[in-house]
């Protein structure tokens, strides 16, 4: 038995039905309906499975924490958590690990137009990537405004002053183009925020 | 308000009840008490917090992921999860950060005294591990024989060469004695595995 297909993902693939839709087009209002109404999540997600399946990068999303009191074991069948609460979490959603460097990111939507609430980012997320940016990895925030259909790949160094700043509740639109990487929802991968990384890349060097 | 304690964890810190315990000792026939009684999760845990606490580097443990069907808003009380299945992972337990390198490790114990079964290492642990290293991660097991009070830290190239050789079961003592890093368990940090990352990195470069 060989236990392990060597040099090659193919037996990890689940097969997967992708609809047929054009790369990238947009509304006359200069809306882009690439992302196919995927939330951001989810576009996340998909993309980090391309850039796997690529073996491009590694990066995963942590799952949500739980608490579990109760599971019970029916016979023939599988375990059931019965009572189960929510636990805080204590880091950013994503991480992973990028031709050696580590990245570390949180991902945000809002509907807003013109500026984007730091109430969104909690002080756990934040204290994180200020951690995670001692030990010299990537770290960033991925931004999305849905209504406008734009995406920022923002350094969290930017995120974690702009946080810290006692005067101020949001980020504005126009400080976020000065400050991000804007990237472009398309198609494979959906939310191509590699790209962006090698920029930060380049700019820490 | 300031929103964040710049350059200080001590707000984000619980205060923690320290028993009195010596630093390390032995038995008369070799075996170490000074992991008194903890698991090796529990000790990795509580090694990652004395990290985190002091700068040292940021690693976390995944939680098990949860497929949730079912959660209960009781009206003044939090929410309850009604529902909910143990899903497969797709990573290792740990990963993390350390100057500027990427770590993923998954750890390992067992009762046996002289070799330890391969089959406690899944299948998408491997390959995670495998993907990571391609990303030039820092990748590794950690394997406690808790009879003998051990704990090996084994280059993740050597467990996945074990384990997709057909004819082997198994990992010898002898074997892993001579290619890992042996840790001891002690005070602070219970498990100072950061100590053998420190060799990893040294060896590959």
């Amino acid at each position: 038995m060989v236990k392990y297909p060597s040099g090659s993902t193919a037996a990890f693939r689940k097969p997967v039905k992708r609809p047929k839709v054009r790369r990238s087009f947009s509304h006359r209002k200069g809306v882009s309906f690439s992302d196919r109404g995927m939330t951001l999540e989810q576009q996340i997600n998909e993309s980090n499975k391309y850039y796997l399946d690529e073996g491009i990068a590694v990066v995963h999303k942590k799952p949500t924490p739980i608490q579990i009191v109760k599971v019970d074991y029916p016979k023939r069948s599988k375990a059931v958590i019965k009572e189960a609460y929510f636990r805080q979490a204590s880091t950013t959603d994503y991480n992973g690990v990028y031709q050696g460097y580590y990245l570390d990111f949180e991902s945000k939507e809002t509907h807003n137009k013109t500026n984007f609430p730091l109430k969104n980012f909690h002080e756990h997320q934040i204290f994180h990537l200020n951690a995670c940016l001692k030990q010299q990895g990537i770290c960033f925030t991925i931004i999305g405004f849905t209504s406008l259909g734009r995406y920022f790949v923002t350094p969290a160094s930017f995120v974690i002053a702009a946080w810290q700043d006692k005067n101020k509740s949001s980020m504005k639109l126009e400080e976020l183009e000065e400050n991000s990487i804007e990237i472009s929802s398309g198609f494979r991968p959906t939310l191509p925020y590699i790209d962006a990384v090698d920029q930060l890349i380049k700019g820490r060097k």
